[in-house]
């Protein structure tokens, strides 16, 4: 069809693979809401699904397959994770921390610190030596400490149960645990960057965490502080957009700061974030900022991004090491049911609530995708040359962990909670 | 500074760079508000004044100047370009032609008539002989009629007389305008698109006009009745923001569709917006739509699209043919002005209000910007080879245009308004 010739049209080509994955993810995004899962899932498929249809047929296709691997798209992918991040940021009100229990920090920590260990541990012990093994079971571990507040949050409410003491704490829980994996991240974040040196010693170490130290050293007391006077400006300034402008501003601030300092934008655009909640801007609006940001995030950038990290996804590699994408599966269900699970029975919950409690912090979502695409990204999945089995299919393990965890939450939880 | 080094960082760099815009621009814009204009001219005024700093510093800041002629600055400022037609065609209601009165349609089509022959006359006798002279004196023409509707809106809500009879007409002459210059747009996307051939003759225009006829067959019908059976089953998909993501997909299928015929992604996006309004849609949905649309175009990519268009402007240029600038502004103010002046003078107005009508209309803004980007980026001002005076200098004089007639109405207006 000429519609799909080899045509000179670059701006055509451009804004037919846009349309072209706008539609597909969305329509899987309906299918997953419909199996009453989190869009994002069906988002990810749609993208393992193209990735693979525009891989095989790239000779029938070849402008389209050209504009799919585009500077462009790629510049809207990391569009999508800055905003995403954004995002998640906005939407975290800091005053919820200060009422969540004891036993939701209790359950937070055991369900980061226990699978953080076991990630980096099982880093340590399966990956080859390269000089970038540390880091990667770094990685690992943060991969498998990440919690998705919003998958949380998602399934008990289909269940009807927001209200729940358990539901509150479960999602007090993966509050806490987002913000100390921001920490986390961070380190890794900064220990990737670094690693161009290829070492990974208390020397080239102390700087990093100095440079995290000094990001967080720099951007909580302003967002605390400075973010709260400049809002109360806001009301000065009549340019069209103000409020929205302004976020964005923050948020590009922050992420060339983190930028700067050897962290990733995404640290940066979710810092701004959190700092911009409904106590420091009247409620209408952080209503409109919430509702613009949602709207280019989830309705365009997002799904982009989401079909990106399919793209990347690599069956043949999955292929030469499928007991380890099985193991570190397991792994990640485990470490959290017993990693937070444990934590809640100690705090007085019930058998059956403990175990929805070490279920329900088991999703991991976006946030756990934007690292797996960073890491990917930062090349930290190059070494040792070649890469062998593990390191090969080491990104696609994470996003098949991530894909199964947020899948397998809410079935486990639906049937737990009818029992 | 060691932010400003030739860093290795491209993420940082371009993070930077739209940082700098965006603050630049929004303080401009800011300042042209308080000054009671538009901030669309503040943001233009930012970039001619960054371009230049840039330009003349750019051995100090070389990774900067860099990144702002990059591929992601360029393709923001493109995003720039298709979301604020998209946006200014959702602002557009089909019914408020219904409600306007004859007289409205006289001096719409007479301040869109005279312009477009003194504009084309002007351009045959002026330019250069070569293959795109046609194509030029078109484009001179286009940039004379078009009159921007929100420029128009905003000076009567700032005089508070939008209530006004005087006021109605001018509005709904501009809408009347804007669906003409579309009509107009699209042929010179489509001549511009198939200047490629070099040559201007029946047999070359017939199938352009035919490509340009062929869009409007196809997507006017499609508009009016299957968008309201799309946006009718919106109630049954669950995905998140499916308001937002249709009208994306909406706009960039009919901007595919734009562009395999040979015209611009822009009249897709403008022929999308302008089906998507409150008569289709609830009122809370248009509303939420409107806004999410609003906050990521003027809070982000038109003032980014703004300033990449002051970028452009050379004043060497301009200063080599200083006569045709002056020339071209002033015809672009009495083309106007007794184009739209004389129909309203014979439809009954007074000498005063047909006055007004006439300055009314002279207001250019941010459709006119994007036609001179586009024409720009066509290579529509590289014939002949070289340019010479006039041809160099023809996309520094439309903005320039645009900026004097959108900065000289609101001010001739309140003068005369106040008498």
């Amino acid at each position: 069809m000429w519609l799909w010739s080899a045509t000179e049209d670059r701006a055509l080509n451009v804004l037919l693979i846009i349309l072209i994955l706008l539609v597909v993810t969305r329509a899987f995004g309906e299918l997953a809401e419909r199996a009453r899962m989190p869009a994002l899932v069906g988002e990810l498929v749609a993208g393992i699904i193209l990735g693979f249809l525009l891989q095989t047929f790239q000779h029938l296709t070849p402008s389209i397959w050209f504009a799919a691997n585009s500077e462009i798209f790629d510049g809207l992918a990391e569009l999508g994770m800055f905003f995403l991040m954004l995002l998640v940021g906005i939407r975290m009100e800091p005053l919820d921390f200060a009422r969540s229990s004891k036993s939701a920090v209790l359950i937070a920590v055991g369900g980061m610190v226990l699978p953080m260990c076991i990630g980096f541990v099982f880093g340590q012990v399966v990956l080859p030596e390269s000089d970038l093994k540390n880091a990667q079971s770094l990685f690992l571990g943060v991969a498998l400490a990440i919690t998705a507040v919003p998958v949380a949050v998602r399934i008990f409410m289909d269940l009807g149960a927001l209200e729940s003491r358990v539901a509150k704490v479960v999602i007090a829980a993966a509050l806490w645990d987002d913000v100390i994996s921001l920490f986390l991240m961070a380190l890794l974040l900064a220990t990737i960057g670094s690693q161009a040196a290829g070492t990974f010693s208390v020397d080239t170490m102390l700087p990093v965490v100095g440079n995290v130290l000094l990001f967080f050293a720099i951007t909580i007391p302003v967002g605390l502080y400075v973010f709260p006077q400049i809002i109360r400006w806001f009301r000065h300034l009549s340019f069209p957009e103000v409020e929205f402008s302004m976020m964005l501003i923050a948020a590009l601030a922050y992420a060339v700061l983190a930028e700067a300092l050897g962290l990733h934008q995404i640290i940066g655009a979710f810092m701004a974030g959190m700092f911009f909640h409904p106590n420091v801007v009247e409620q209408h609006v952080y209503d409109r900022v919430e509702q613009q940001m949602s709207g280019i995030t989830r309705g365009f950038l997002a799904p982009i991004f989401f079909v990106s990290v399919g793209f990347h996804l690599d069956f043949s590699a999955v292929a030469q090491a499928p007991v380890f994408v099985i193991v570190l599966t397991v792994l990640a269900l485990i470490s959290k049911l017993v990693g937070s699970g444990v934590p809640a029975r100690w705090a007085g919950f019930s058998k059956r609530d403990s175990l929805v409690v070490g279920i329900g912090m088991s999703g991991r979502g976006a946030v756990e995708l934007v690292i797996a695409g960073v890491a990917l990204e930062a090349g930290l999945f190059l070494q040792p040359d070649p890469p062998g089995a593990i390191v090969g299919s080491l990104f696609s393990a994470i996003v098949i962990m991530a894909i199964v965890t947020t899948v397998a939450t809410p079935i486990a939880l639906r049937f737990l909670w009818r029992r």
